[in-house]
């Protein structure tokens, strides 16, 4: 099953949009799981099972696990969510990009190590740098356009000669050149949600990863608004830290399924006013 | 000792603009070394101490390490070189680009996990992706800017409203605003020495990472003559594959420390009739 059928089919029976983002951090993890030796996956893995209701997928992000040598800890959580939620898929949250050679390696890093779903690139090398991933048949593969932090308007809101701002020439770009195989879904940050609505209008109903809810201040119902596609789905709405650190005191993992279930029907309530308008 | 100081004490010291790029690919190993336990890290060491008499630094691209479960490897490598060869600098090629709080983990990883000097980040998120990095007092940050690889085209050529193409705009980005505390340096492609000497032109003296040379096909001389500052230096013109395979036979090492020689030469020699002109 392809990334795209398998996340459209967890859009359905899930009845979410809420992608949960995996960024463990040991610093905020409760005290009982602290010492766990392998403490990151411990937590990742209990996050997964007090979230699992209510997404729509996962995303690890890999700086933290790399940042503290857990890259096994990560194989065995990816293997954890395909075997205990073969539905819900996994995007590797990588951001990678470079020349051809080496975006190979970085492809089967993402597909064969970490047999991830998908993976997130940058698209500042161009097209031949992503080739590599849109090899591996029926992977995802979503390209960096708005993201959520401020400094994104540095270079993706620069206009071109042409008067379009580079974010929706990257839109453009990927909608009509590198999605020839229905592969291709695009980030774009839930801070902006004007641009949400540019994007959607550019690219059909290409799946949207958008992160900057929760933590990072995006308003849900704006977003929603924006992204959403005729039939009320097309997005993957991403929390991390305020799902995962909702609570540092016993009761962390209710907590946890509890703010994603809070985020899931918070979607889906705009998700179905939306549709009446 | 700052990544700018080092990497200039380097040059002048070994007399070598040349970076040996380390982008193990065990399928192209000499069988000698394919069944060692270690192989990876076996391969790289014996390549670090054929061609460090030639090399002003070595840049370990982490893709190639990744992507075979090598990150031990990676960090016995670095450590070997620093021990063994304190005077040259390590750039980690691993081109990240993240919004800050996951930055601040590429960060950890790149200067505490592996403990380079410098590494190579993307600028389409912006300043505060990169602030991470600079937040390391003394570590170098190198920008991608112009790549070599075809489709670098495709967004780093677009013409922005004002006429600069972007890469120009990256470039000038990083020289007015990025580098204020002199960290900074450019990855400009050896396949466009047009596009080296404009921003040489505009960036003074930052010193330019420049891959494309050997297997890619850039052409020395040209190279040197536009990216060479007053000095004669300025640049970090890198070299992995026509080094790391110059033979898969039995002389494999040798063969490796005489392309560096060459390669070191080659450029040296277009230093000084450059200088002269």
């Amino acid at each position: 099953m392809t990334f795209i059928h398998k996340l459209s089919e967890a859009w359905r029976t899930s009845n979410s949009l809420l992608m949960v983002g995996l960024d463990p951090d040991p610093g905020r993890f409760p005290a009982e799981i602290r010492e766990h030796p392998e403490a990151i996956f411990e937590f990742c893995r209990s996050i997964v099972d007090a979230t699992a209701p209510y997404a729509c997928g996962f995303k690890p992000q890999i700086a933290y696990f790399a940042s503290e040598h857990a890259e096994a800890q990560l194989e065995a959580l990816c293997a954890y969510i395909r075997g205990h939620y073969p539905a819900l898929p996994v995007v590797l949250d990588a951001k990678r990009g470079d020349i051809g050679s080496t975006a190979i390696q970085y492809a089967r890093e993402a597909f064969e190590r970490y047999q991830s779903d998908a993976v997130t690139v940058n698209p500042y090398m161009g097209r031949d740098s992503v080739q590599p991933y849109l090899d591996y048949d029926g992977k995802g593969v979503i390209v960096l356009c708005r993201t959520s932090n401020p400094g994104g308007s540095d270079l993706q809101f620069m206009r071109l000669d042409n008067g379009t701002p580079l974010y929706l020439h990257v839109a453009e770009m990927v909608a009509d050149q590198w999605n020839a195989n229905g592969q291709c879904a695009l980030v774009v940050g839930a801070t902006y949600p004007d641009e949400i609505a540019q994007v959607r209008q550019r690219v059909g109903d290409m799946p949207l990863l958008i992160p900057g809810i929760g933590a990072q201040g995006g308003d849900i119902e704006a977003t929603v608004r924006a992204g959403r596609t005729q039939a009320g789905t097309g997005m993957m709405i991403n929390s991390s830290r305020a799902i995962l650190y909702a609570s540092a005191a016993g009761d962390w993992r209710e907590a946890a399924a509890q703010a994603a279930r809070t985020t899931r029907d918070a979607i889906n309530r705009t998700r179905a006013s939306a549709s009446k308008c």
